[in-house]
Protein backbone atom coordinates (compact mmCIF):
# COMPACT_ATOMS: atom_id res chain seq x y z
CA UNK A 1 0.00 0.00 0.00
CA UNK A 2 1.24 3.67 -0.73
CA UNK A 3 2.26 5.26 2.28
CA UNK A 4 0.64 8.90 2.98
CA UNK A 5 3.49 11.08 3.10
CA UNK A 6 3.44 14.88 4.63
CA UNK A 7 5.08 17.38 5.99
CA UNK A 8 5.98 18.70 9.29
CA UNK A 9 7.15 22.20 9.44
CA UNK A 10 8.61 23.43 12.40
CA UNK A 11 8.48 27.36 12.91
CA UNK A 12 10.03 29.16 15.65
CA UNK A 13 12.72 31.33 17.27
CA UNK A 14 16.97 30.45 16.72
CA UNK A 15 17.76 27.70 19.68
CA UNK A 16 14.11 27.18 20.27
CA UNK A 17 14.82 23.52 19.47
CA UNK A 18 13.83 22.63 16.01
CA UNK A 19 16.65 21.37 14.69
CA UNK A 20 16.92 19.08 17.82
CA UNK A 21 13.27 18.16 17.63
CA UNK A 22 13.12 17.11 14.04
CA UNK A 23 16.60 14.93 14.37
CA UNK A 24 14.63 12.85 17.06
CA UNK A 25 10.91 12.95 14.98
CA UNK A 26 13.15 11.68 12.18
CA UNK A 27 14.75 9.07 13.97
CA UNK A 28 11.28 8.43 15.44
CA UNK A 29 9.82 7.83 11.66
CA UNK A 30 12.83 6.13 10.76
CA UNK A 31 12.30 3.16 12.98
CA UNK A 32 8.54 2.96 12.09
CA UNK A 33 9.69 2.08 8.49
CA UNK A 34 9.16 5.59 6.68
CA UNK A 35 10.99 7.55 4.18
CA UNK A 36 12.15 10.65 5.66
CA UNK A 37 13.72 14.18 4.58
CA UNK A 38 15.13 16.62 6.96
CA UNK A 39 15.06 20.22 5.28
CA UNK A 40 17.61 21.98 7.46
CA UNK A 41 17.61 25.90 6.43
CA UNK A 42 21.23 26.16 6.27
CA UNK A 43 21.62 23.17 3.93
CA UNK A 44 18.66 24.24 1.57
CA UNK A 45 20.72 27.69 1.62
CA UNK A 46 24.21 26.03 0.63
CA UNK A 47 21.96 23.99 -2.22
CA UNK A 48 19.17 25.95 -3.61
CA UNK A 49 19.71 29.63 -2.21
CA UNK A 50 23.19 30.75 -3.18
CA UNK A 51 23.23 34.36 -3.47
CA UNK A 52 20.04 34.98 -1.40
CA UNK A 53 20.25 37.01 2.11
CA UNK A 54 18.57 37.55 4.89
CA UNK A 55 16.10 40.24 3.55
CA UNK A 56 12.37 39.99 4.03
CA UNK A 57 12.42 39.32 -0.08
CA UNK A 58 15.58 37.04 0.33
CA UNK A 59 14.16 34.92 3.40
CA UNK A 60 10.37 34.49 1.92
CA UNK A 61 12.61 32.92 -1.23
CA UNK A 62 14.55 30.63 0.68
CA UNK A 63 11.11 29.50 2.36
CA UNK A 64 9.29 28.94 -0.57
CA UNK A 65 12.01 26.60 -2.20
CA UNK A 66 11.73 24.48 1.12
CA UNK A 67 8.44 24.45 0.83
CA UNK A 68 8.32 23.73 -2.75
CA UNK A 69 11.19 20.84 -1.95
CA UNK A 70 8.91 19.54 0.81
CA UNK A 71 6.04 19.69 -1.51
CA UNK A 72 7.17 17.25 -3.83
CA UNK A 73 8.50 14.86 -1.38
CA UNK A 74 5.39 15.02 0.32
CA UNK A 75 3.03 13.92 -2.48
CA UNK A 76 5.59 11.61 -3.36
CA UNK A 77 4.82 9.76 0.05
CA UNK A 78 7.75 10.62 1.85
CA UNK A 79 7.64 12.66 5.30
CA UNK A 80 9.62 16.13 4.83
CA UNK A 81 10.83 17.64 8.19
CA UNK A 82 11.34 21.25 7.31
CA UNK A 83 13.61 23.57 10.20
CA UNK A 84 14.04 27.26 9.49
CA UNK A 85 13.06 29.88 11.12
CA UNK A 86 10.27 31.19 8.88
CA UNK A 87 9.70 34.11 10.55
CA UNK A 88 6.48 35.62 8.26
CA UNK A 89 2.94 34.32 8.50
CA UNK A 90 2.02 34.78 5.33
CA UNK A 91 5.04 32.56 3.13
CA UNK A 92 4.49 29.65 6.02
CA UNK A 93 0.74 30.35 4.84
CA UNK A 94 1.73 30.40 0.90
CA UNK A 95 3.63 27.32 1.54
CA UNK A 96 0.66 25.19 3.12
CA UNK A 97 -1.75 26.46 0.62
CA UNK A 98 0.52 24.76 -2.21
CA UNK A 99 0.81 21.63 -0.29
CA UNK A 100 -1.21 18.58 -1.83
CA UNK A 101 0.07 16.38 1.18
CA UNK A 102 -0.88 16.87 4.73
CA UNK A 103 1.20 20.27 5.83
CA UNK A 104 1.38 19.95 9.83
CA UNK A 105 2.79 23.46 11.36
CA UNK A 106 4.38 22.74 14.60
CA UNK A 107 5.33 25.98 16.20
CA UNK A 108 8.79 25.29 18.64
CA UNK A 109 7.45 27.60 21.29
CA UNK A 110 10.08 28.99 23.70
CA UNK A 111 10.42 32.79 25.19
CA UNK A 112 12.39 35.13 23.94
CA UNK A 113 13.95 36.26 27.82
CA UNK A 114 14.56 32.17 28.33
CA UNK A 115 16.70 32.14 24.39
CA UNK A 116 18.50 35.20 25.45
CA UNK A 117 19.62 33.25 28.90
CA UNK A 118 20.81 30.39 27.57
CA UNK A 119 21.93 31.55 24.23
CA UNK A 120 24.76 29.04 23.56
CA UNK A 121 26.40 30.35 20.19
CA UNK A 122 26.22 33.78 21.96
CA UNK A 123 24.11 35.02 18.94
CA UNK A 124 21.58 36.67 20.96
CA UNK A 125 23.96 38.57 22.61
CA UNK A 126 25.55 39.83 19.92
CA UNK A 127 21.97 40.65 18.04
CA UNK A 128 21.27 42.40 21.02
CA UNK A 129 24.63 44.31 20.69
CA UNK A 130 23.61 45.36 16.94
CA UNK A 131 26.49 42.82 15.57
CA UNK A 132 24.30 40.96 13.95
CA UNK A 133 21.45 42.67 11.78
CA UNK A 134 18.55 40.91 10.38
CA UNK A 135 18.03 38.28 14.10
CA UNK A 136 14.42 37.34 14.07
CA UNK A 137 12.86 37.95 17.33
CA UNK A 138 15.16 40.76 18.02
CA UNK A 139 16.18 42.94 15.46
CA UNK A 140 13.61 41.16 13.01
CA UNK A 141 10.50 40.08 13.36
CA UNK A 142 8.78 36.40 14.69
CA UNK A 143 5.17 36.03 13.49
CA UNK A 144 4.00 32.98 15.57
CA UNK A 145 1.49 30.67 13.76
CA UNK A 146 -2.28 31.54 14.77
CA UNK A 147 -3.89 27.91 14.38
CA UNK A 148 -0.32 25.57 14.60
CA UNK A 149 -1.63 22.24 14.35
CA UNK A 150 0.86 21.25 17.27
CA UNK A 151 2.29 23.50 20.17
CA UNK A 152 5.38 22.13 21.76
CA UNK A 153 6.77 24.61 24.78
CA UNK A 154 10.65 23.80 24.71
CA UNK A 155 10.73 25.88 28.14
CA UNK A 156 9.48 23.41 30.11
CA UNK A 157 9.27 20.28 28.40
CA UNK A 158 11.59 17.42 27.67
CA UNK A 159 12.64 16.67 24.09
CA UNK A 160 11.13 13.40 24.50
CA UNK A 161 8.33 15.02 25.35
CA UNK A 162 7.82 17.24 22.63
CA UNK A 163 8.76 14.45 20.33
CA UNK A 164 6.22 12.04 21.91
CA UNK A 165 3.40 14.98 21.72
CA UNK A 166 3.56 15.21 17.87
CA UNK A 167 3.84 11.38 17.29
CA UNK A 168 0.60 11.23 19.17
CA UNK A 169 -0.83 13.52 17.02
CA UNK A 170 0.22 12.20 14.00
CA UNK A 171 -1.15 8.33 15.20
CA UNK A 172 -4.49 9.96 15.52
CA UNK A 173 -4.65 11.23 12.46
CA UNK A 174 -3.36 7.98 10.97
CA UNK A 175 -0.55 9.48 9.32
CA UNK A 176 1.64 7.21 10.85
CA UNK B 1 8.05 -3.65 0.41
CA UNK B 2 9.85 -0.08 0.00
CA UNK B 3 10.57 0.53 -3.61
CA UNK B 4 13.95 1.52 -5.07
CA UNK B 5 13.73 5.37 -6.49
CA UNK B 6 16.03 6.25 -9.09
CA UNK B 7 16.60 9.08 -11.42
CA UNK B 8 16.10 9.47 -15.21
CA UNK B 9 17.75 11.79 -16.31
CA UNK B 10 17.44 13.49 -20.21
CA UNK B 11 20.04 15.91 -21.99
CA UNK B 12 19.56 16.57 -24.88
CA UNK B 13 19.29 20.09 -27.27
CA UNK B 14 16.49 21.96 -27.11
CA UNK B 15 13.47 20.46 -29.22
CA UNK B 16 14.90 17.27 -29.67
CA UNK B 17 12.26 15.45 -27.64
CA UNK B 18 13.28 15.52 -24.00
CA UNK B 19 9.64 17.09 -22.64
CA UNK B 20 7.77 14.81 -24.85
CA UNK B 21 9.19 11.79 -23.81
CA UNK B 22 9.85 12.04 -20.10
CA UNK B 23 5.78 12.79 -20.03
CA UNK B 24 5.30 9.34 -22.05
CA UNK B 25 8.02 7.72 -19.54
CA UNK B 26 6.24 9.04 -16.50
CA UNK B 27 2.53 7.83 -17.22
CA UNK B 28 3.42 4.24 -18.29
CA UNK B 29 5.75 4.43 -15.06
CA UNK B 30 2.43 5.85 -12.90
CA UNK B 31 0.82 2.91 -14.68
CA UNK B 32 2.82 0.70 -13.12
CA UNK B 33 1.75 2.19 -9.54
CA UNK B 34 5.40 4.09 -9.79
CA UNK B 35 5.71 7.46 -7.70
CA UNK B 36 6.65 9.95 -10.53
CA UNK B 37 7.88 13.21 -10.44
CA UNK B 38 8.54 15.23 -13.51
CA UNK B 39 11.32 18.49 -12.51
CA UNK B 40 11.08 20.18 -16.10
CA UNK B 41 13.59 22.95 -16.87
CA UNK B 42 11.36 25.59 -16.59
CA UNK B 43 8.87 24.78 -13.46
CA UNK B 44 12.41 24.30 -11.79
CA UNK B 45 13.44 27.87 -12.86
CA UNK B 46 10.31 29.23 -11.53
CA UNK B 47 10.38 27.57 -8.02
CA UNK B 48 14.31 27.61 -7.44
CA UNK B 49 15.73 29.53 -9.56
CA UNK B 50 14.45 32.92 -10.15
CA UNK B 51 16.99 35.21 -10.96
CA UNK B 52 19.66 32.83 -12.61
CA UNK B 53 19.83 33.75 -15.95
CA UNK B 54 21.87 31.70 -18.81
CA UNK B 55 25.41 31.86 -18.55
CA UNK B 56 27.42 29.16 -17.98
CA UNK B 57 27.59 29.70 -14.25
CA UNK B 58 23.85 30.40 -14.03
CA UNK B 59 22.75 27.33 -15.66
CA UNK B 60 25.36 24.85 -13.99
CA UNK B 61 23.66 26.42 -10.46
CA UNK B 62 19.64 25.44 -12.29
CA UNK B 63 21.28 22.28 -12.97
CA UNK B 64 22.96 21.06 -9.60
CA UNK B 65 19.32 22.60 -7.66
CA UNK B 66 17.58 20.10 -10.37
CA UNK B 67 20.27 17.45 -9.22
CA UNK B 68 19.68 18.28 -5.45
CA UNK B 69 15.77 17.73 -5.77
CA UNK B 70 16.11 14.92 -8.07
CA UNK B 71 18.47 13.38 -5.37
CA UNK B 72 16.08 13.87 -2.63
CA UNK B 73 13.27 12.54 -4.47
CA UNK B 74 15.04 8.96 -5.53
CA UNK B 75 16.45 8.51 -2.54
CA UNK B 76 13.18 8.13 -0.67
CA UNK B 77 12.09 6.04 -3.32
CA UNK B 78 9.96 7.72 -5.84
CA UNK B 79 11.06 8.08 -9.70
CA UNK B 80 13.06 12.03 -10.45
CA UNK B 81 12.42 12.67 -14.17
CA UNK B 82 14.85 15.60 -15.24
CA UNK B 83 14.11 17.10 -18.64
CA UNK B 84 16.41 19.86 -18.97
CA UNK B 85 18.95 20.37 -21.86
CA UNK B 86 21.88 20.05 -18.95
CA UNK B 87 24.20 20.96 -22.02
CA UNK B 88 27.51 20.53 -19.35
CA UNK B 89 29.16 17.27 -19.00
CA UNK B 90 30.68 17.99 -15.79
CA UNK B 91 27.87 19.35 -14.39
CA UNK B 92 26.01 16.26 -15.40
CA UNK B 93 28.66 14.00 -13.89
CA UNK B 94 28.56 16.02 -10.28
CA UNK B 95 24.66 15.37 -10.17
CA UNK B 96 25.13 11.95 -10.66
CA UNK B 97 28.11 11.37 -8.24
CA UNK B 98 25.74 13.20 -5.47
CA UNK B 99 23.52 10.51 -6.57
CA UNK B 100 22.81 7.92 -3.68
CA UNK B 101 19.96 5.95 -6.08
CA UNK B 102 20.25 4.87 -9.67
CA UNK B 103 21.52 8.01 -11.57
CA UNK B 104 20.16 6.79 -15.11
CA UNK B 105 21.64 9.08 -18.13
CA UNK B 106 19.15 9.13 -21.09
CA UNK B 107 20.66 10.88 -24.18
CA UNK B 108 17.84 12.09 -26.51
CA UNK B 109 19.65 12.48 -29.48
CA UNK B 110 19.00 14.37 -33.05
CA UNK B 111 21.35 16.17 -35.73
CA UNK B 112 21.37 19.82 -35.18
CA UNK B 113 20.17 19.81 -39.08
CA UNK B 114 17.06 17.99 -38.03
CA UNK B 115 15.98 20.13 -35.38
CA UNK B 116 17.39 23.70 -37.46
CA UNK B 117 14.86 22.06 -39.77
CA UNK B 118 11.65 21.03 -37.72
CA UNK B 119 11.90 24.41 -35.50
CA UNK B 120 8.23 24.26 -34.41
CA UNK B 121 8.54 27.73 -32.37
CA UNK B 122 11.16 29.27 -34.88
CA UNK B 123 13.94 29.43 -31.86
CA UNK B 124 16.86 27.66 -34.21
CA UNK B 125 15.84 30.32 -36.78
CA UNK B 126 16.01 33.17 -34.13
CA UNK B 127 19.22 31.92 -32.57
CA UNK B 128 21.23 31.39 -35.83
CA UNK B 129 20.10 35.01 -36.86
CA UNK B 130 21.55 36.09 -33.45
CA UNK B 131 18.25 36.78 -31.93
CA UNK B 132 18.82 34.39 -28.74
CA UNK B 133 21.94 34.01 -27.40
CA UNK B 134 23.37 31.41 -25.14
CA UNK B 135 21.53 28.85 -27.31
CA UNK B 136 22.87 25.56 -26.56
CA UNK B 137 24.11 23.93 -29.85
CA UNK B 138 24.22 27.35 -32.18
CA UNK B 139 25.89 29.76 -30.21
CA UNK B 140 26.58 27.78 -26.42
CA UNK B 141 27.68 24.42 -26.38
CA UNK B 142 26.27 20.90 -26.05
CA UNK B 143 28.48 18.15 -24.66
CA UNK B 144 26.82 14.91 -25.74
CA UNK B 145 27.42 12.54 -22.68
CA UNK B 146 30.09 10.31 -23.51
CA UNK B 147 28.54 7.00 -21.70
CA UNK B 148 25.23 7.63 -21.22
CA UNK B 149 23.13 4.64 -19.72
CA UNK B 150 20.51 4.73 -22.95
CA UNK B 151 20.89 6.37 -25.79
CA UNK B 152 17.39 7.11 -28.14
CA UNK B 153 17.03 8.38 -31.70
CA UNK B 154 14.66 11.14 -31.77
CA UNK B 155 15.09 11.50 -35.81
CA UNK B 156 14.55 7.66 -36.48
CA UNK B 157 12.74 6.38 -33.67
CA UNK B 158 8.81 7.07 -32.91
CA UNK B 159 8.10 8.34 -29.32
CA UNK B 160 6.68 4.82 -28.61
CA UNK B 161 9.69 3.31 -29.59
CA UNK B 162 12.12 5.52 -27.20
CA UNK B 163 10.01 5.14 -24.21
CA UNK B 164 9.59 1.50 -24.64
CA UNK B 165 13.53 1.09 -25.12
CA UNK B 166 14.12 2.69 -21.72
CA UNK B 167 11.09 1.00 -20.02
CA UNK B 168 12.84 -2.39 -20.99
CA UNK B 169 16.14 -1.12 -19.94
CA UNK B 170 14.55 -0.21 -16.39
CA UNK B 171 12.58 -3.71 -16.44
CA UNK B 172 16.38 -5.75 -17.62
CA UNK B 173 17.52 -3.91 -14.22
CA UNK B 174 14.82 -4.77 -12.03
CA UNK B 175 14.12 -0.55 -11.19
CA UNK B 176 10.53 -1.11 -12.39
Amino acid sequence: MAQQGFTLWFTGLSGAGKSTLSQEIAAALEARGRRVERLDGDEIRQHLSRGLGFSRDDRNENIRRIGFVARLLSRNGAVAIAAAISPYRELRDEVRHAHEAPFVEVFVDCPLETLVKRDPKGLYAKALQGEILNFSGVSDPYEPPLAPEITVHTDRERVADSRDAILRWLDVRHLI
